[in-house]
């Protein structure tokens, strides 16, 4: 895989020059300052970091990683905090898509893919338990992938708190008792769509901390829209409350 | 597999029978009564049939298959002339969908599953060239493919006369000069939903027989909505005008 950066120097290299990372592997077992560095600057960039058996290491490298491997993303990810300001300076509405827990490579792909059809802003998802953006991702959003705005939070917590704190709306999308239609909804002002699993759904402190929840219609009470296909209806929505 | 029948006479008794039968596999190069008889039978029953060598049966079947083997669907198609008096005998607003070239089984079962979630009385699909509703399909849809009414139809251009003779409005989904936005057409009236395939379009004839032919309103020029969240958002919009 031509996507590895692998040795200490090279690694810590790449991260301090803001190479989009997707993930570091770290072998098992390997401490003192190597261990310390690593550590740290994940941290800092908010790279996701995994303690592997050195068997896992030796499979991904052919050469001396010493202990420690990159994986760089096919694509860079991009501040939040840079993103909304951009958007405000150029008279655009803000339109951003909170992804919680999808884990699903298809389902992100083709989220992505509406994203980018319906001129979302920014793709927010969280540094752990996000679908990888690969290349599988990529086929299934249809090549939208390398044209969203996608941003790596260290929490959506803080992320949904500073939307807030900025004056965007944070919609969640849940089938909960508190929920509205997804009509009712006003969408014409800036807004934030929280998008949780199929699974487990939304992460109850955020659907707390959301400003509206929205339920999407259904003529019977079979099961629910698929998340993706749930994303497209949210940005339709939106679309056409804001045309219309 | 256990889903398949094989044999002259237990096959033509599954077709007689009315069980729904996916496929019939017939063997090249045999001829006489069998021959016509199968031919006779699936285009009454309007059965798509194959023509393959021998081998291949073989491969399907361990028994004597006499050169003739039928598949069995997973679900019973029904009869689009049945359904729709029924809807209207129930004093509800029929909506139906229409799939033509819809062959990636993955979309398929997504659309039945948002099908199911709006209350669609029907989804049409033609007799070749459709995705088969086969166990792929039924996962895809979470299980809606085996609660929706399937109809296998020979002719989708019938099918649209049809529909159109029994007072339902033909609504296409494509993005052509002649499309206006999706919210601009009224789904408060009973309506078909054609949607074609993503390489190819609707087949031109179709999007000329159709009522009226719609956009899903996009901010960007990129590429188009994926085909099944393109269903799950004109369903979306039917619910909304007629819940609203």
């Amino acid at each position: 895989m031509s996507n590895l950066i692998y040795g200490h120097h090279p690694v810590v290299e790449a991260i301090q020059a803001g190479k989009p990372v997707e993930k570091v592997f770290f072998q098992q077992g390997v401490r003192g300052e190597l261990e310390k560095e690593i550590r740290h600057l994940t941290k800092a960039y908010q790279i996701p970091l995994q303690v592997v058996p050195k068997e896992k290491l030796n499979k991904l490298v052919r050469g001396n990683h010493q202990g420690v491997v990159a994986w760089l993303a096919l694509i860079e990810f991009q501040a939040l905090e840079d993103v909304l300001p951009f958007v405000f300076e150029r008279g655009e509405m803000p339109l951003i898509l909170l992804l919680d827990s999808i884990t699903d490579v298809r389902n992100f792909g083709a989220i992505c893919r509406s994203a980018e059809c319906a001129g979302v802003h920014a793709v927010v998802v969280p540094q752990s338990g996000a679908a990888p953006a690969n290349e599988e991702a990529m086929k299934a959003s249809a090549g939208a992938l390398a044209r969203i705005r996608l941003c790596r939070v260290r929490s959506l917590f803080s992320a949904v708190d500073w939307l807030q704190q900025s004056g965007v709306q944070v919609v969640a999308t849940a089938l909960t008792n508190r929920a509205v239609p997804l009509y009712a909804v006003d969408f014409t002002v800036p807004t934030a769509i929280l998008l949780g699993s199929e699974g487990e759904g939304l992460h109850p402190k955020l659907l707390k901390m959301a400003d509206r929840v929205a339920k999407i219609p259904q003529a019977t009470d079979f099961d629910s829209f698929n998340v993706s296909v749930a994303a497209g209806i949210a940005l339709y929505e939106t679309l056409r409350q804001r045309l219309q």
